[in-house]
C-alpha cells in the first residue's frame, strides 16, 4: 500500500527531535557522498492570466541509510504583486478550493515502489527550522537561553520550534515589523512551545541580549544592520538579502547550507530579481562569497568548526532549499506513519507498471 | 478530481494519431520557446543488493498551450549483468507483485493543480514511436510503403505504429538476430497494424529495397552497416550505438531530437559504458557532432530541410528523451481520458494544501 498524507496527518506525527535526528544522519551522508542530491529543475511559462506566470518546480534526492528516495514537486501560479518593500513573489492558491500545489514522493531504495505522497506545505517549516536547528545545536554557544525570531510567518514558527529543541531557551523575543503580527506570532509560539515568549516592540529589544538571532523574513531588505551582533551570538539567515555585506563581515565563523548558491541566484531567485539590478548584484556578489564558505555537512562531520570560543559571532547561512531534506523529513514521516496507522491507502499496484519503462 | 490511470487504461485510449498531432504542436512550441523542457536529474545510489544500484531520475516539460505541466519519474533497482553483447543495463522489477516504478504526474498550467498521475510503461513506446513518426512524416518520401523495423521489443512495436501512421506503408519487414523474436514481431504487427509483414530471414533482406528503417534495438554494436542504405532511404536511430560514423556520413540529411547530448552521454549513458572506452570514445564523438545538428522542432517548424530531392538519404537521431515529451502524450492521454471517464479517479484535495509551500 502507498500512503497519502495530508498536512495534518502530518502535524500530528512530525515532531522537530524527530525531524532533527533523521537531518543530523542525512547531512552526514551526504557529506560521506553515501547520501546524493538531485539537479533541480525550474520552469516558467504563461499562464491563462496575465499578470501570473505558471511555475514548476522540482527536486530530489536520496538517501540509501534510511532506505528513501524523495521528489519534491511544486506546481504554481506566481504573480510579483508591487508593495513599499517592492514587488513580492506570490503563489496563488488558484488550485479547487483555493489550494496550493506543493507534492512529496517518497520511493523505496530498496524495491523502487512508492511510498508515500503529501503535500509539502506542513514539511516546509520543519525542513528549514530543523536545517538552522541543526547549525545552531553545531555552532550556538551551549548556555544559548534567550532567542530571538525576526519575522512572524510560517518559517519563523519553525526556527523557534528547532532551537528549542537543540538549546535551553527560556525565553523566545518575537520581532516583526507589524504589531499585531508579532503579538499573535508570540502567543502562538507561548502556546505550541511552553516557554515564556516576548512581542518585541523594537528590532533592538528583540536581538539585545540574545545568545541566538533568527531571521525569517521574506524582506527584500537588510533587516539585522551588523551593529546589533554582539560578541557570543548565533545569527541564522533564511534569505539572502535578510542580511548585507556589512553583517557577515561582522561574524567570526560563517558557514552555509551548500555550495550551490550562483546557479541559484542566476536560475532561481535571480528571476525575481530580474528587475532591480542593485538588488540582483548585491544577490550575485553574495552568492559568489557564499561559495567558497564551509558548508553544513562539513560542520556535522567535524570538518569545520561551529565556533572556536564563546565571544565568537557564528553565523549561518541557508538560502538554499535541496530535494535531499525532502527525503530526510520523509524518513521521519514515513517511519511514524508506519508506526500510527495515520492516513489513507491506497494499492500500490495502481501507481507500478507490468511493464518496464 | 485526480485520475489515476492504469497501462492498460492508457493503451484503450491513446492513438498513435494523436499522439502524433499532439507531439507534432507540442515541437512547433518547443521551436519557438512557448513550451520548455525541464532539467533531467538523475541520482544513482547504494540499494540493499549488492549487484545493484538504485536509480532515481526525474524529467519534466510544460507546453502552456495545451495547459499541461509534466514530471516523470523513474524509481528504479538497476543491475548491469554481462551478455554476449558487452554489459546491459537491465531493470529489476522489485516493487510489490514484481512490478516497475514509472510514474507520470500531469499539472494544469491554469490552477497548477495535479490532473492525472499513471505510469509510464504504455506512454513510453507511444512518445518515443511519435517522436521518429513525425522526424519520419517530414524527412521520409511521401510514397513510402515498405518499412523495415530492426529489433522486436516494446520500442520497435512503437516504431512500427508511427511510421503506419504517416506514410502509406503497405508492408512491414521486421528483423531482429533472434529467428523466434522476429517471427513473433511480425505476427504481432500484422495483427496490430492489419497490414502485411515479413520475418526477413537477415538483415539485408530486410532492408533492401525498404524505404524507410528504423532502428530499435538494446544493441551496443552498430546494427545498420552504411553500405545497406541506398538512395532515397530514410533511417531512425533509437541509441547512440546502433549507427556507427560511416552510416551517418552516408546520409544526405541528419536531423537530431535535440542537440542536448552532451551532457547526457557524460552523465547518463556515460556511467553504463564506462567500463568500455573503445565505446565511451565514440560515443562521445558521435555526441559532439550531434550537438552541432538541426533538431527536431527546426524540422517541423521549416527552418531545416527533410531532403532535397527523392534520392536523398536521410537520417533521423532519436538519441535523449526529455520530460517533454510527456506533457505532449499526457495532453492527449488526458483530453481522451476525460471524455470516456476512463480509470480512477481521487479528491484532487488529497494532493494539494490550504499551507502555500
Amino acid at each position: 500500500m502507498t500512503m497519502l498524507l495530508s498536512n495534518e496527518d502530518i502535524a500530528a506525527i512530525l515532531t522537530m527531535p524527530d525531524c532533527l535526528d533523521a537531518m543530523e544522519i542525512a547531512y552526514k551522508e551526504l557529506g560521506t557522498a553515501h547520501g546524493v542530491n538531485g539537479v533541480r529543475s525550474e520552469i516558467l511559462t504563461a499562464t491563462a492570466r496575465d499578470d501570473a506566470l505558471y511555475s514548476l518546480l522540482t527536486m530530489d534526492g536520496v538517501i540509501p541509510k534510511f532506505g528513501i528516495g524523495a521528489v519534491r514537486i511544486n506546481s504554481d501560479i506566481l504573480t510579483w504583486p508591487k508593495s513599499d518593500a517592492g514587488l513580492r513573489r506570490v503563489k496563488v492558491p488558484a488550485a479547487p478550493n483555493q489550494r496550493y500545489v506543493g507534492l512529496v514522493l517518497l520511493f523505496s531504495t530498496e524495491t523502487g515502489e512508492p511510498l508515500a505522497i503529501y503535500p509539502d506545505g506542513e514539511v516546509q517549516r520543519m525542513r528549514v527550522g530543523a536545517t538552522c536547528g541543526l547549525a545552531a545545536k553545531y555552532m550556538a554557544r551551549a548556555d544559548a537561553s534567550e532567542a530571538a525570531i525576526i519575522g512572524s510567518g510560517h518559517q519563523a514558527s519553525g526556527q523557534a520550534m528547532a532551537i528549542c529543541a537543540v538549546r535551553p531557551i527560556k525565553r523566545l523575543r518575537c520581532y516583526s515589523p507589524n504589531p499585531a503580527s508579532r503579538a499573535a506570532f508570540a502567543e502562538e509560539m507561548r502556546h505550541l512551545l511552553k516557554i515564556e515568549t516576548v512581542a518585541a516592540a523594537s528590532l533592538s529589544e528583540a536581538v539585545d541580549g540574545a545568545d541566538v538571532v533568527m531571521c525569517a523574513t521574506n524582506s527584500m531588505q537588510p533587516v539585522l544592520p551588523a551593529e546589533l551582533l554582539a560578541p557570543g551570538m548565533h545569527v541564522s539567515s533564511l534569505k539572502r538579502l535578510e542580511l548585507d555585506a556589512s553583517a557577515v563581515g561582522r561574524a567570526d565563523v560563517v558557514v552555509t547550507h551548500i555550495r550551490k548558491a550562483i546557479s541559484h541566484i542566476l536560475r532561481g531567485e535571480g528571476a525575481d530579481l530580474a528587475k532591480d539590478t542593485e538588488h540582483q548584484k548585491a544577490a550575485l556578489s553574495s552568492a559568489l562569497k557564499q561559495d567558497s564558505l564551509p558548508e553544513l555537512s562539513e560542520l556535522l562531520l567535524g570538518r569545520t568548526p561551529g565556533r572556536r570560543s564563546p565571544a565568537d559571532i557564528s553565523m549561518f547561512l541557508n538560502y538554499s532549499g535541496l530535494g535531499y531534506q525532502f527525503a530526510a523529513t520523509g524518513y521521519a514521516i514515513y517511519k511514524k506513519a508506519q508506526e500510527t496507522g495515520i492516513g489513507r491507502r491506497i494499492d500500490t499496484d495502481w501507481l507500478t507498471s507490468a511493464l518496464p519503462s
